[in-house]
């Protein structure tokens, strides 16, 4: 994020000739200098995606009016788009258990303005990090879940995002599976890091599931939460060595160091408004 | 394969106390120069594995006095064990369909003498590589597949498999689903390249499941081949990475290059006897 | 290159606001259909960077006049510019000396036009591999190197090179240093592999600088030839792990691994055109 | 660490026949139980290497004891010999300046016991991090360093290191350079990590001069500290991808995952008593 001020207008639409020449015109139109532009043409689905970076001090005109006078061409192209502007930062919850790996790993990149992004809320159902994180000024909540009424405790984690306004949540190695409706209401907003490389080892221990069928490589797999469990877009994945010198709880150690770097390269592709939807897969302009 | 020649004794058995030290005594005994040593205790099932490369010049008799001499230590320490004469070359039989990259490259290794062994024929259900597989001198046997009678094929690849006096039988990309028969009288022996990160996308057309479940890296995996489908112990996997912009095509090729890399790695592994079955999962020492 | 007949544009200008507007609307003019679109701005020296592919059924005319019509775009947008034409073939020269991993390689991908080019002639200072190349029905040319009249050997390399009137010129692990006269008649056109990830160990012997220097991963570097000895346009990178077990010649063996799939994949960047100059590095689209 | 006690004999000496007959029957004699096995034959140097690891309650004596009774045994093999006990942990010293990456690394992998080890103090040259080590209870230094007057610096860290009874220092992203002084006086104990894929990029700014040579990965080094800068022995290494739409300022940051994780990686190896100096190298028993 070194980049002086930007808009960046994420679109995707039905495939025709000229979508670029005429998004592009717009922008030249009003003097907007291009920083990364990036598209993509899916052949099958016949359906176009695109990311282009402004600068802000290119254009004669701020993000509200951008976004007002984009809105036409938008339509006419029926476009699903958005404009974010760099110096609006990000809203992010993180949702944490008793592991510390990926909450450290948010707190020393939150902590040097890497994600450009602020983290708003810390939700957990211990207590374990509630010093650390209040020791950074960032409000901590517990929220104990009860297996017999989740209801309560999603409910009350509800009202803490809405309050917080946040634009994100982020399962930082949160060992709770979300209520159905929790993820229909905040959809393409919920990341969540799977200790396995997806679709291998679906569900609960997968390191140990990993162990068991002797496979040579694990993985993690960052991913929008959906009703599904383990089943919603892949935003990005990665693996490492293991061998049969290991033991699970080796595995688990090797994990950690994948976990925590695969869900920052998705959370900060995500925060960039670098991943579109596609069905139930992404595009990531990386 | 750079070394003088070299005896190979590979075994497991029981852990208890002293194995190491009985084994190599025996060896020292004998003024035996140990090359590599590799040892592997599995805690659970309480059961010592390991590798021991002597050299051949270094002892006073050759291999077969130093099997029997061994078999007695062998049986007190209840082994299962082997030992390998480098200058015995392994022989290989290759089996193929249509598609070139995993013969090529295995054909590339055997004309530099890479894998220390000998490919005595190649089988194939179709013609188009007896022109190669001729001209660098090997066999080539064509045997079709009819799906309504597959017992008349695979009696004839059994017999000539017999024939050439085969240690080991690679599916180089060979698409026909062996009979259980077949897989059950070549135990240990018959080694696969599947092109997916296994257990992912197993069965057929992994490269159009994990295209359609939107993985960002996809995988091969070597395993040697058991009654169960795509379910025999792993002996080498690797992955690589992909994106939103590469068509199912695209993958395929990709997939290529990871298939023949993998399928070479885990048959040297084999060939060289570093591969050590634990149930179903594989002890490799690298 | 499973895709319809279609024009790949590359060019690369100074940078201003409108470009990209300004060459998609006269594809558009002309109802271009879009596949790959590809757009690098260089923030340092102001310099833009794009790669199209545009079908060939979508447009009304043909490649000739299709890079009549650009032309004076290009030039008021001073842009350094070519069309190619996916219907061409690129014609590609391989040279080699008695290492066999990269030439194998090239004619399995050949064989199957995974590369969609043709290798029209192959040149050697050794004989290895006249056989299996003249069995593939491709031209062998033995061009012997005299230390003291290198001269004399590249005037015939030269004159096999332009008879076959080749596109490019791929060293699979030719072990002749290139005279620098012969470099500057092809710039942009040889294309090497160099055994070590670059810039560590240039020159000779590089795995045996690695073994000394104790590394813990090798590498290798597919590289534009200038007359600078393994310091020309990196176009692509890889590395493979090794430990303190790996001997000189296990080194070897690994690096021939890593050597043929970059060497491949940077020669498919090539003659796909996703291979732009920028000074003495290179933007890839891939 | 999820082993029970256990303690750790690592030797190194001239290679002979019999030497891990010797060894192994010793621990026999008392009963020991192996855990890990590895050894290494140098073949070069007829140098030979390994690592045991012996379960604490299996052998009738404690660590004083084994030391005692193994030094005749280790004099008479000429081994440069340790036996380390898991029950001590190894006591570390971090230094670090204002990169918070490494520190926040170190400090979640601390708090969850991953490295069996304390961190017994931090010492900086600026005051950034005071806040969050003094937070975890760790002493924590400001050391400022004067060009003009390093002597002073380097003797109050020296004083600290003593007083501390620290085994280990790491420099966690220190940008001091240190005195040769202090480099000859804790041989085999300072680590660094050097954000380059070392021999490339030696000295300062060594992503800037990745990004002038245009490679397309970067990487990070662990060594250990001696007097040559950045010429130590090496303990770990890896890389990780860029291409050319990543300017100076994306390049630190894809640094700085691969810079903690290969620290990590390589300190744990240290503080496991998995690395065995070997001239300017070293063996690694993973």
């Amino acid at each position: 994020m070194h980049k002086a001020r930007f808009y960046t207008l994420v679109a995707s639409c039905p495939d025709q000739v000229g979508i670029i020449s005429r998004v592009t015109a717009f922008i030249a139109e009003h003097r907007g200098w291009l920083l990364e532009s990036s598209f993509h043409a899916d052949d099958i689905d016949q359906r176009y995606f695109m990311r282009i970076e402004v600068r802000a001090d290119s254009l004669a005109f701020g993000v509200d009016e951008f976004r007002l006078h984009f809105a036409s061409l938008a339509t006419e192209l029926k476009m699903h788009w958005r404009i974010a502007d760099s110096a609006e930062k990000k809203r992010v919850v993180v949702m944490v258990s008793q592991q510390e790996h990926c909450l450290y790993d948010l707190l020393a990149r939150w902590q040097s303005n890497e994600l450009n992004s602020d983290i708003v809320a810390v939700i957990s159902n211990h207590h374990n990090f509630q010093g650390v994180v209040e020791w950074h000024g960032i409000p901590f909540h517990h929220v104990p879940v009860m297996a017999a009424d989740k209801q309560t405790a999603f409910d009350a984690i509800g009202k803490i995002v809405d309050a917080a306004n946040a634009d994100t949540i982020v399962l930082a190695r949160y060992m709770q599976i979300l209520p159905a409706e929790f993820c229909a209401r905040y959809p393409g907003r919920v990341i969540n890091i799977h200790h396995s490389f997806l679709p291998s080892f679906v569900g609960a221990k997968p390191y140990h599931q990993a162990y068991t069928r002797g496979v040579k490589l694990i993985g993690a797999t960052c991913h929008y939460v959906t009703e599904a469990l383990d089943e919603g877009p892949i935003i990005e994945q990665d693996v490492i060595r293991i061998d049969h010198s290991d033991a699970v709880e080796d595995i688990v150690r090797y994990g950690k160091d994948i976990e925590k770097t695969v869900l920052a390269r998705g959370l900060r592709y995500h925060l960039e408004d670098r991943v579109l939807l596609h069905g139930n897969k992404t595009v990531v302009f990386r």
